[in-house]
């Protein structure tokens, strides 16, 4: 069954994991799982620390090709009558500014205790989401 | 620590959900989660069965305007030393005639009990892996 907007909205809120796609110039897409806090009708995450490859910045660098991101969290269960998923569709900005990574970077702090010894040093990513969608089986 | 391509297959085959990423013309991603069965390096998953919107036959249309497609399947902790994703990526195929969908039916049933009473009856899709990736905090 559909879930409404409000419900996948408040699903996706409190899920700890979500899978992120991003899509490069030439409309590959590219999946990674994030850490995320959502705050009204945005979704940010954060480049945790120093990253030791460029392809952990692929996700960025198709960002500020093509904002257009999805998220996807979900729950699965060999009971197949108790699957659901909730997804984020939206327009994705890379925030390297400190003034601008301040608050985000606390909505993440406040979610996760794991970050609370160590918030996110990297880019923050603003989302602004334009679409809540879900099902869930039962 | 980034994972060899083999570990990659090998912890993305035995994974029970996976998610999905298609792209459609205007380069808009569209995530789902999928269960998916891997033989040798093919990717198949099925529409389970009659679709009741044509919002969830999305992902074909998305396939059939550009094949470029990945998944992703993780293990999510609390305990972030024991974070982990894979990812395949490739290029699909929707399979509708009767006997190109036996074989990867077989694979589906094989892998989930779930379908043995009642194998998926919508097309199926194929994906050719190029990339196997994976990546583990410890």
């Amino acid at each position: 069954m559909r879930l409404s907007s409000e419900t996948a909205k408040e699903r996706f809120t409190a899920a700890r994991v979500a899978r992120l796609a991003t899509v490069d110039a030439q409309g590959v897409p590219h999946l990674v799982p994030v850490t995320f806090a959502v705050h009204d009708d945005e979704i940010v995450f954060a480049v945790d620390h120093k990253p030791k490859t460029t392809r952990n910045l692929r996700r960025l660098r198709n960002i500020a090709a093509n904002p257009a991101v999805g998220f996807l969290a979900d729950g699965y269960d060999e009971d197949w009558t108790r699957l659901w998923w909730v997804r984020a569709d939206g327009f994705a900005t890379v925030v390297t500014d400190s003034a601008d990574r301040a608050a985000p970077v606390n909505w993440l702090c406040a979610k996760y205790r794991q970050y609370a010894d160590r918030p996110p040093e990297g880019p923050v990513v603003r989302t602004t989401v334009t679409a809540w969608r879900g099902w869930a089986a039962s």
